[in-house]
Parts: C-alpha cells; structure tokens; sequence
C-alpha cells in the first residue's frame, strides 16, 4: 500500500477503555443513572461548548488555566469544566418554562487541562444531582441525598463505605463565637487534616491564631462518636451563636430524616471536620469514603448552596447537590482491583455458530432468543469450530448454540453451557428457558 | 446584589433541550441503545477531542474547514466530526487485543462548525454501529444491518419506513460496462434525483456522456418492482462484467438473508439510485427514509467498506456500519409534529404530599415505592395544596398519594389517578400494584 500510515494514538491525559472496561464502565454509569432516576431526578444534557464570557461569568481562579478555549469564527469558546456552571446558566435562562423544586440529573464529561500524572485525566464524566428550589427549598431534601449516595454505592457492590455529613453553618458558627472574623485560612487547613495530620494543621493554626483559640478549633473537630452522641455533645458545647444554632437545628433534622429514608447507621456519619471548599456552600455538607480503601478520598461529594446561578439572575436559587467523579472513581477502584468486573468482552448471553447450510435456520432461532429479550449473536464467518469456540471463549459468552443437519432435522439444539463445560439438547423454548433463569 | 450580571445563554447552532424534550429524546436514545446491544455489540467510548494529524490522517476536504481546531501547550487538537474516525483509529491501535468479527456501537457527540441555519447543529449526536473483520468479514453481516435498523425504527413507533439497499459493485461494473471510466462524476449526479428530479439529472449527464449512455443510465436507476423483480430485472440485463456479476450475486445473497431475519417485505427495496458518497462505501449501501415524511431525507445510512483504517494501519480491515444522526432526527421529527412524546416533564410514576407531620411516613412509603421499582418524588415544600397539585399537573406525574393524620393512623393511603381524576383509598401495595398493573 501507498498510503502514509499515521500511528494510532490519543492525547496524553485522555481515557479510552478497552470493551471489557467499557462493560464495567457503563455498568456503573448505568446504575447511577437509574438511581438518580428512581428519586424523580429528570435528565439534562448542555453543549459541551459555552460562550467563555458565559462560563467564566464568576472570574477566573487556579480552574481559568486548566480551560480549554479557542476562538472559531467570531465566537470566544470555552470547554465546560464541570456540569454546575453549565446548570446554573441553564436553570436562569429556563426560569419562567421550569417548575420548582427542580430535580436534575446529568451525566456527562467535562474538560480541564490538568497536568498530566497518573490517575488525572483531562477529559472525565461527572454524574451530578441537584435540587432547586425558587426563593427556598426544604432542608429535608438535604436528607434525601445520602439516601441516594446510599442506594447508588450499594447497587455497585459496595457495603463498607460511609457518607460524612456537617454543615457550615455550624463551623461558621464556631469560628464566630470564638472570635475569628475571616475563617477561611482556618477551614482550609482543616480541610487538609486528612492529608497533613493533626500536629501539621495546628502548627499552621498557630501561625495565625491564639494558642487558646486552636485548641478550642482541634477540640471540636475532634468530637466523635454515634450521630446522636455527636450531636449532644454539640449541644452541650451551649453556644449562643446565632448561625451556629441554625447549623445546629439543621444538621439534627438532616439526621432525623435521614434514619426515615433507612440509611443504615453504619453509612453515614456527623464529621466536624469536613469542610468542602471555601465559598460555594452555605449548609449541609458531604463526602463519601470508601472504609476499604480510605486513600482514594472521596467518591461522592457535595452540599447545599444558597444561590445558585448569582451570576445570571437576581432570583435567589437554594439548592443542594452532589458529583461523582466517575472517570476518576473508575480508575481508582480497577487500580485498587476493587473493581466488580463482569469479565467480559461482549454483552451476549447466548452466540450461535451455524454449521454448513444452517445459516437461516440460525438466524431465525437468533430471531427467537431476541425476542424474548436475550442478547444474541450469529457468527456468520467461515472457519474451523475451533476458530469459532475460541472467539466465544475470549468474548466470555455463557452459552454457546451449535446448530447443523442433525440440529435442523430434530428442531433440538446443542447448546454449550460454558461455565459447567456441559453439552446439552434443547429446544428453542428450552434454551430460552435456562438462559433467562440464569440471567 | 451588586453582582454583575451576564445574560445566560449558549452559543448559536446549538441544541439544548427542555426536561420534556430531553425525556423524549433519551427515550429514543435507549432505544437505539438497547437495540444495538441486543444484536450483540459492544459499547465504546472515546475522547472527543483528538491530535489533528490523526483526525486528519486522510486528509482534509470539505470537512476540515468546519473543524473545530485549536492548540493548547503543544498539542495540536481538533475535536472529531464523526465517530468513523475515532473507530478506525483505536481498531488500528488496539488490533492486538481485539477479537475480530469485532462488533461495537458507539453513541456520542461530534462537532462541525457548520453555517448557522436552522436544523443544523454544530454539535449533534451519532449513533453508530460496525462489524468489522479481520481481513474479511462474511456477506452475511451485511443482511443483519437492515434488521437492526427494522427493529429501532419499529421500536421508536414507525410502521411506514423503508431501507433502501443498493450494491455500489452494481453500480460500478453497470458503468464499466457502458464503458464509462470514471464514474464519479456520474454517481454524483445519480445521488442528487430525490434533490433535483430526473430531468435535471439528464441533462446533468449528457454533458459528460453519449446521448446513448444517458438513456442506459436513467432506464437502469429506474428499474423498479419487488425486490424479486428488480433482481430478475438484472439477472436478465445480461451484463458480462466481473464487478456488476459480484455486486448482484451479493445483493441476492443479502436479500435472501434479511428475509430470514424477518424484516417485513414493505420495510425494505432494492433501489438502484442509492450511491451514498463517492470512496467509501466498495459494496452494499443503506438509507432509510419514512413513507409519512421523505423529505427529510435519509434517517440511517451506512454500508460496507473494505478497508476501515487505511490510514493507520496496513492490516486489511473490512467492515459495514451505519449511523443514526439522533439530533437531527428528533428535531426534524419535533417539527413535523411526528415525535411520539411522553408529553412528560417528570419520569416519576407516584409523587408523595405529605400534610403536617407527614413527612417521616412519606418518605417511608416512598422508600416502599422506589424498592418495588417505582420512580417517587416527595414533596418535601411547605405551602397550600393546590400548589403542590398544581405542580404535580405540570410534571404529568400520574399518580398522587396524599398522606395526612387519617392516612397514618389507618395506614390506608388516598391515591388520585390523575388521568381518571378520581380519587382511592388503597393500602401501600394496593398502591404498587395499581402502579405496576399500569406501567
């Protein structure tokens, strides 16, 4: 050939899957979306370009460098870099069409020109739910997100991992009634506690706070124990603060609530120390650790905003949400090897090899399995059965069905049950049958 | 506030939905979804964006102008304009692993900058399958394609459609044999018939060709009749030409096997007059087009190829394929009044009204609901009855269940059908069974 061969690549920072990742991928995007489905959340897909004026509206920061922008023709265009910009933009340019409390899912991928190192990728889906309400919105539905993180975790297989819970307010609160007027050196330190320790985080207090004022601060992000037994103790703490006091009512009626939607006590937990950033969050606040494999951070976070699309209305928008990172989860669990992997390269429960002249009759009985809802394959190219078993071997397909004269004559099929190495006769009802019962 | 405020909107040429809409549309995108796993191909998903001498590999054209190109650090980036590209590039780079026939489907987003008129979109989805072999791949394969298109199109609620089949060999040795050498020309003009009508095609002809040439060409493309017919019809032409006498023993065999697939003989012709594009596609070829509305166009195209990835690779992989162009095709069928809504701005079944009190029973019985498989919301808001009903009326939730004191103490719940606007009294599985019954 004459052709220049250009090499076959993609960017670096860029996942791309192999089948069989891709089966385990889109098993766990599908059980989040069903999840998000089941709680009355409606989908929602926005460009993955926006005007850069549009999607940069609250200024820049460490994220205006990692953006992907470019001009085309006369138009400035950024790549969004997560999916709350795109829907507060959307939520203040719908307002009079939508109907209030609105629950929105959407799942897609967002863009940021990270460094490239292991484990960060520049192209990733996050899987986001919101909650809007117009003017107000009820701190139960704060209750209702755990459930969900609760259900979505559970489907993927996963028992030991607990979703942390706090509340601004409650921090705030605290910072205020000991004197600290901008908390927000403080709360980033103490956000770096589970990365830096404990002696790390006070000495960086130190350097900008009294000694008495610190160990009040490591004190009560040290309380622990059962969400009741936490929520005592912060009651007895009697601090006449006014924000502290709403904090406080908030995150009891949060865990109330959330024992109704029977989150089990095991999965959830009052945290003091979460903090979730600086300035987007004015309430309840979460984080969800896998117990097993603590290190990886957290999968599933989020929390309650006071307002959220300021930069394109005046209408004051409360919500509360929460992202999974898939692509980075993904990752993360098949490097752990926690990943629950279907081992499979093909989502066919049965494929049918014809012999010769059996072609017809093959894809007829193909037609029947599909029918009834079985995903079905014909191999239809020639070659040795050999060729043909091993195909179905590496594609791990559980049924094999082998069809020739003999097959045609007796309308009773060979079928391969590849898991036991057993061979058995069975009519197209018969095979129907097993595979369903075992699907 | 004394923020400054930017007007919320996204860029021109593209399409964002209403959370009515965006059900319709995903309704057909699971659709698509759901039939192409069924025939047994695999999901993939790569990057959107690409390294431009890969994208570009073939070379520009008409294409490259409507790129979205642009660098950021070294790396030279355009993002792909179809999903053909992407595919040849990983089949070429991920040989090795793969196991051949490969089939996959990918669902996802390309980008042209196209001229900003309406029912084009700048960004749009793809909906695409191939079978590709290694070397070679079964004639066969290409009788399966029209019998995954049948069963979408049917599924999606069409009873008048029809794929109509070609064989670009029949074409080719058809004009070898009239002694025209390049063909190209001709194909072009045969393409644009449904566009300009026969007379504008003609005279189109006779300035390249005999007047003798001509009247072959238009009797040829004409020949009409049952698909038994028209390949009679050509049978007896007698044509002694190596490439016509492949492209119609290959177009008999796939007729012959699309009837063991069971498409209905109205939804599939044999028409001479489909050329599809001018290199690519080497044998059968594929459009559809809906009897109520043909003037959209084709809604699924595709055909065999020999060589998917020439310009990655010197492995011969030859393939067929098609692609539904969804964002088209739900705009075009929005327009016509032809989309068969869920008129629908809530996937919910059942939402929840809890009275004062209510509420930690509510959500009880919500969590009952959601674990018999049934989409709840709870209405957590306070405010006046008629509100909350109001807004359940304009979500087109079906079922309302109304929870006060009466309600909990006789654990029977009050249950509005809303269709009925009729009102029950029914235990919590009285209340999923009716739901279930119905769904």
């Amino acid at each position: 050939m004459s052709n220049n061969i250009v090499k076959p690549s993609i960017l670096p920072g860029f996942m791309e899957l192999t089948p069989k990742d891709q089966i385990d991928f889109n098993m766990m995007l599908d059980t989040i979306k069903k999840n998000y489905e089941k709680y009355g959340f409606v989908p929602m897909d926005t460009p993955i370009m926006e005007k850069t004026e549009v999607l940069l509206a609250k200024g820049g920061g460490e994220t205006e460098k990692q953006i992907y922008r470019f001009t085309k023709g006369d138009s400035d265009i950024s790549l969004r870099f997560d999916l709350t910009v795109p829907f507060a933009r959307f939520v203040a340019q719908n307002m009079s069409s939508l109907n209030f409390p609105f629950r929105r899912y959407q799942i897609g991928k967002v863009y940021r020109g990270e460094r490239n190192q292991k484990g960060r990728f520049r192209e990733f889906y996050q899987c986001d739910i919101d909650i809007i309400g117009n003017g107000k919105l009820s701190i139960v539905n704060d209750a209702e997100i755990p459930a969900v993180i609760y259900s979505i975790f559970k489907e993927l297989g996963f028992e030991n991992f607990k979703i942390r819970i706090n509340n601004r307010k409650i921090l705030n609160g605290f910072f205020k009634a000991l004197g600290i007027v901008d908390a927000s050196a403080v709360l980033r330190s103490i956000d770096k506690l589970d990365k830096i320790g404990e002696a790390s985080v006070k000495s960086e207090l130190l350097a900008v706070l009294e000694e008495e004022q610190v160990s009040s601060i490591m004190n009560f992000i040290m309380i622990a124990g059962s969400n009741t037994e936490v929520i005592e103790a912060l009651d007895k703490l009697n601090i006449q603060e006014e924000e502290f006091t709403q904090g406080l009512n908030e995150l009891e009626t949060v865990v109330e609530y959330i024992r109704a939607f029977k989150v089990p006590e095991k999965n959830y937990m009052i945290d003091l120390k979460i903090a979730r950033g600086l300035d987007y969050y004015t309430g309840t606040v979460y984080e969800t650790i896998l117990d097993d494999y603590p290190s990886i951070g957290s999968v599933c976070s989020g929390g309650r905003y006071e307002n959220l699309a300021e930069y394109y209305t005046n209408q004051k928008l409360p919500g509360v949400g929460i992202s999974i990172g898939l692509t980075r989860l993904f990752y993360q669990l098949r490097e752990a090897k926690l990943l629950k992997s279907k081992e499979k390269e093909s989502l066919c429960d049965v494929i049918i090899i014809p012999m010769d002249g059996a072609l017809a009759y093959s894809i007829d009985t193909a037609n029947k399995l599909r029918e009834a809802g079985i995903v079905t394959q014909v191999y239809f190219e020639e070659g040795k059965l050999q060729k043909k078993l091993n195909y179905t071997n590496k594609l791990g397909i559980p049924y094999v069905i082998l069809i020739g004269d003999e097959e045609m004559q007796s309308n009773i099929l060979t079928m391969k049950v590849m898991s036991e190495g057993q061979q058995y006769k069975k009519s197209v009802e018969e095979a129907i049958d097993l595979v369903l019962a075992n699907s």
